[in-house]
């Protein structure tokens, strides 16, 4: 796929071999896809700009407009993105901002706090999506459809507190990939994998790493450790704070507030420091405790069968079997991964927060939530972190100093002649019917060096100047605003000769 | 530009000279702009599909999924209306789906009944946006913005009732296109008008007329008639219901609702029935009460000017200066304009209601109403009715029993033989990588039928075949699903011919 021209950014010549964890970096599908930006970003963001007798001008809490300049960056990564979910075959859906409020429940568990509910205004109760993910397992549900690969890609809200969570955006976009349907194992899950690849490859955004595990690998390992089933869910989201804080903490946390025996957690810490190849799934089948738990043993067989796949795709080397990967909400049942961004320590030290970008997992159970009959749809998808990368695109390009064009025009109307509004309008028109890009200052009378300013500051590449001199012979000027270079055309061949010089450009 | 080579649709043979205003029509950028889908649609829509145990599996009342069928008409049609948006050089802005609560109060008039309100769930008041055009001028004002040319494609919401107007989605899309500044008249606002008409007539939907009048007009009209000032607002609203019902129940709502005397009624009744081009511009300039008001002269001068402007752009022959066109909130002050589809005598027996699909005008006060210190900004735009634009493509498309493609997908990679994955696998990860649209079936041995059953099925043109003979000799069998011809072609000639093929078709 093309290099984003607009967007190239400068390759990191060292990095990493291992993830680092940052600070406060917690990006996963199932709990949180939106960029962290600087508190001092959203703090001026928030900030009441006028005051109108107690009228603050502002947008919602942890909302934000975007800007021309931010939306043709967010634009060209969208373009790109849902460019690889086309070239997987996927087709795209569409469904309400709104659901009905029970369709959210008793599927985000505590994080259904989060969710928006809307005022009673008489009729249903709605909430606003929390993710594209549950609103699709209702479609298909709904519509009895058993199979399917399709994109969404829209805005979702959550209530995050920013006292609790700095700089999280309560209103953010996510792109979604999905596959529904009964297949043979892993192949469906391995082309995630490889989209996630393709994606990120394709963004340049350096180097990156694809963490794996199996739900059922996790509930084998904390089962043989000797966890209570009771408290598998407890556990598990002790261990994915592991991108917060310390293993030591975290044991603190398992032991004091969790009530788990020391040498139980010990245990979980031998194995959630395990990271790596399909060398490290044929050990853990060899693990004398892990080889005798069932589940453990389906979610490695399954773990070995998609490193064969992965390896067919050429990507093996960026996926990293990581036993300490706890993410997800109940609705995962068996796969679960999650691609971090790898910094080099220069950038370690910039207050860029990168971190995970994408992720996703299987979910064999959800549609079955939504069926009266219980009929389950096998699914397995992913989710971009678009919001975070359109904050790590849009840092470096401001560290760049790129200029960035927010619109398309390509030909300007200029005159340097007074009383000629009406050679301009009809000019312009017969470019616009052309399907040239055209644009010309509104004003009567402009001069023209304010009119050949605006093409320079605006960076459109061709001006077309009429007056009286040209009016006469039946030609235009056409200039090369770059170059200032002016050639006469005949007017009859204006069009042609501007669609000749945008196309060898 | 080019036809939308998917949507094309037969040419309307015979047309109305005259707009007919087909019943329950109102579609204007004030009021509403989603489509009116036949009631049974919507019913069918809004009927539970399933239930659990009380449990109903829908949509919220008033809105919808879009399938992937119908996202990509809505697609094109996006394209198309923003590649115009585009060649006018506008940018693009995206705000919050919500609003803080105040934004939204004294803005809509009457229809502030139709906002939704979020939840108070602890924090600030928010309000779903009900229009593109609020959250603009709101964000000019917070940013100081003086001058910009922008375009917004975004869902808006409102709790229209059912019961009161039939079909109408609560859920709807709009795109906006507007331009703020201080410019000399009307240039901004022909633009406007050249807008709606490239659209049109871009969208092949038949024969169009846009109705323009100007508020100052229209109040002129209502002093000169004999009108006291206090009723303008109520008798407008009268005025507006023509689309719906005839005007003798106009004049009897009039007189004896809004208390207006018969003699005053019966004067308005003669100007509204004026329409026609820009004789009747200068018509009403010698109109003995009109030339007598101030207001009124304003308008009709800058009516003038802007017809004079719609000839230079070729489209004056579109526009209808109708004196009963009544449109708008509060907001707007001078120029008004809405497009209607004309129908033929065999449209109008269809079920299909066309009508309003564009509307928009200048509203020079909404800017400073957000301004701490009351500056303005003057503003026109347009918001194109794209949700009926989607019901008018999308029921002549079922009619004509056109198929839409809902993949891109161009190559499918399939086998003869049994375990032959890995080579499959292998195989479209080569294609993924070059950029080339690529499915394959998620089983391990699927019969070679069921494959290619599959391509004809989604229309997916080529076909790379491989075997155990095609392995040894190391070429690949491409076939061309329509005429079922197979070549064989060296593997490593594979992309290249591939993508040699895709451009020759």
């Amino acid at each position: 796929m093309p290099p984003l021209g607009l967007l190239h950014m400068r390759a990191w010549a060292s990095l990493f071999s291992r993830l680092l964890r940052p600070p406060g970096v917690v990006c996963i599908r199932e709990v949180h896809f939106h960029s962290q930006v600087s508190e001092a970003v959203l703090t001026s963001q928030l900030k009441p700009q006028h005051e109108k007798s107690n009228f603050i001008i502002k947008t919602p809490k942890g909302t934000r407009d975007l800007s021309p300049q931010q939306m043709v960056v967010r634009e060209k990564i969208l373009d790109m993105v849902i460019g690889c979910f086309k070239r997987h075959g996927a087709k795209r859906l569409d469904t309400p901002a709104f659901e009905l409020k029970e369709m959210l429940t008793e599927k985000y568990g505590e994080d259904s706090g989060l969710i928006y509910d809307l005022k009673d205004q008489g009729g249903e109760l709605l909430s606003l999506r929390y993710d594209l993910t549950v609103p699709f397992a209702r479609y298909l549900a709904m519509n009895k459809v058993k199979k399917m690969k399709r994109y969404h890609v829209g805005k979702v809200w959550r209530r995050e507190s920013p006292t609790i969570v700095q700089g999280r955006y309560r209103e953010f976009c996510q792109c979604d990939f999905d596959i529904a349907g009964q297949f043979d194992p892993m192949i469906p899950d391995a082309e995630c994998l490889k989209i996630m690849c393709e994606i990120l490859s394709g963004l340049q955004l350096g180097d990156f790493l694809i963490k794996v595990n199996d739900r059922r690998i996790l509930d084998g390992m904390l089962a043989v450790c000797g966890v209570p089933e009771s408290k598998f869910h407890a556990i598990c989201s002790s261990i994915d704070k592991l991108d917060k804080i310390s293993w030591n903490d975290v044991r603190h946390e398992m032991v004091a507030k969790k009530g788990l025996a020391p040498e139980v957690a010990d245990r979980i810490g031998d194995y959630i420091q395990c990271h790596g190849g399909v060398s490290l799934v044929e050990e853990m089948f060899q693990d004398s405790r892990l080889s005798q738990n069932k589940q453990a043993i389906e979610g490695l067989g399954d773990l070995k069968l998609l490193f064969e796949y992965l390896t067919l795709f050429g990507i093996a080397e960026k996926i990293s079997f990581d036993l300490s990967l706890a993410r997800g909400l109940d609705y995962y049942t068996g796969v679960i991964y999650e691609a971090v961004l790898l910094q080099t320590p220069a950038q370690a030290e910039e207050s860029l927060n990168v971190g995970s970008v994408a992720a996703g997992g299987r979910y064999d159970g959800l549609v079955g939530m939504f069926d009266p009959k219980g009929h389950k749809v096998p699914c397995v998808g992913l989710s971009i972190g678009v919001e975070r990368i359109f904050a790590i695109v849009e840092q470096r390009m401001k560290t760049s100093g790129q200029k960035i064009r927010t619109t398309e025009t390509q030909v300007f109307v200029a005159t340097p002649q007074k009383n000629f509004l009406h050679e301009r309008l009809k000019l312009i028109s017969e470019l616009w019917d052309a399907g040239i890009k055209a644009e010309l200052l509104y004003k009567n009378n402009p001069k023209l060096l304010t009119q050949l300013h605006y093409c320079e500051h605006t960076g459109i590449p061709l001006a077309v100047i009429i007056g009286e001199q040209e009016l006469k012979e039946g030609v235009i000027k056409l200039r090369s605003v770059a170059s200032r270079e002016e050639v006469a055309i005949k007017r009859e061949n204006l069009v042609a000769e501007i669609q000749k010089r945008l196309s060898e450009s």
